[in-house]
């Protein structure tokens, strides 16, 4: 089975002029490792649709699954949904089951079932925009995309409600700390890495206190792979370098 | 003067995966809005030459500065020196004086001026990049491009060396705190947005106690605009919704 990947693309003006820090790029990394999905994408663009348009039609076609975030309420600058339908070439339309659902929302929240025109607006979806998850708070998904809202407590909810359906085998991690440097260990990466092209490998110095100098992250699905590149990379370093390994 | 601009190219196979929080995103999001800088993307992309290649073909053209942050150490996963060479067709070449920074920094750190192969692969850069900010760990900078360290200490004091040069005019903000829903919003914040083109409007709600339901952001460079916005908006709500203003 190919490993599932996806791109994260955070509409947000608000986190490029740093009005707010982006709490849902982060948590969707998290997740998506923990579900075995592969990230390979996380962009920030601002409130604009072409912007948004962009984004989408440079990774949509690569990857399983696109998230977006934000952008999806009633106000000028919620944009999102258009720019999803521009950019799969589908009119935008009015989904009757999601007036419904708004108008429920309001008459719980507010009392009262006359929703006002703004919030209308959040019905007007691309075509084909399947209701998914909570049927009071539904995720929409047209094609691969996922179109969750910016409010943290919300991406997270309509997030978890679709993670069981994303769920893949999990990756393989081991670390290995050393006391070398980067420049001396440099070498031995990448005899490694070219041995054991499967394996995933990175290398991260410090340069505190510390007791090591680097942390060496060797990652793949298979688990065979990744103990066969954390034993090649043992070989190769002296034992007094090595300060401990963790995994896989 | 036209408002400069910004886009950030994190290269973080480790930001992706969730291994690392990244930190140098938002850090530049908030000092580039000091300095008056607007930026207009922040993409996170693989430690992979390819992904480094298109982030930046799509964005250095339009853009008065693209910081990239992350690869540019001695081992197989730092690819942003060629990536960037790559992406403005430029060779990449052994540049004597970051030779020599090089030396003097392992003399200073290890005892020792026997530089290791690896460590002179840092030297390999594109082409005309040019040595700016501190000469003891120097400012990488070729065309509008800004190669920046991945560790967080470092990427700081590298960007800090080069702030006073990018300050531009700064951005005016006012806010205002309203107890209307968004939806009841919506058509008044259109109707200002479509009168004044210049400002910057946002919109961000709130789900929880707070005492506002909407905070309202009014922002761009000209004060007067700011400014004359603010009282447009304000001429349109009832005082009794609205919670308080700030700014600009």
């Amino acid at each position: 089975m190919r490993t599932p990947t996806a791109a994260a693309l955070v509409v947000g003006s608000e986190v490029l002029s740093a009005k707010v820090q982006d709490e849902n790029g982060p948590y969707l990394a998290r997740r998506l490792r923990e579900l075995g999905v592969q990230l390979v994408s996380l962009h920030v663009v601002p409130d604009r649709t072409d912007a948004i348009v962009e984004a989408l039609e440079s990774v949509r076609r690569r990857v399983t699954w696109v998230f977006t975030s934000g952008g999806v309420g009633p106000t000028h600058d919620d944009l999102t949904l258009p720019a999803v339908a521009l950019a799969l070439c589908r009119p935008l339309v009015r989904l009757p089951e999601l007036v419904e659902v708004l108008r429920e929302a309001h008459r719980r929240h507010r009392g009262s079932s006359d929703l006002p025109e703004a919030a209308l607006r959040m019905a007007d979806v691309p075509q084909g925009t399947r209701l998914q998850g909570d049927p009071r708070f539904p995720t929409l998904v047209v094609e691969n995309v996922v179109m969750l809202p910016g409010v943290p407590a919300f991406f997270r909810h309509q997030f978890e409600r679709l993670a069981p359906d994303l769920s893949a085998p999990p990756f393989r991690l081991a670390c290995v700390y050393v006391t070398l440097g980067e420049d001396r260990l440099a070498p031995l990466l990448d005899r490694v890495a070219l041995d054991h092209p499967a394996v995933e490998i990175g290398s991260y110095p410090r340069f505190d206190e510390a007791d090591h100098r680097v942390r060496v992250t060797l990652e793949g699905k298979d688990l065979q792979r990744v103990e066969a590149a954390l034993a090649a990379l043992l070989a190769l370093l002296s034992p007094d370098a090595v300060v401990r390994t963790e995994g896989p």
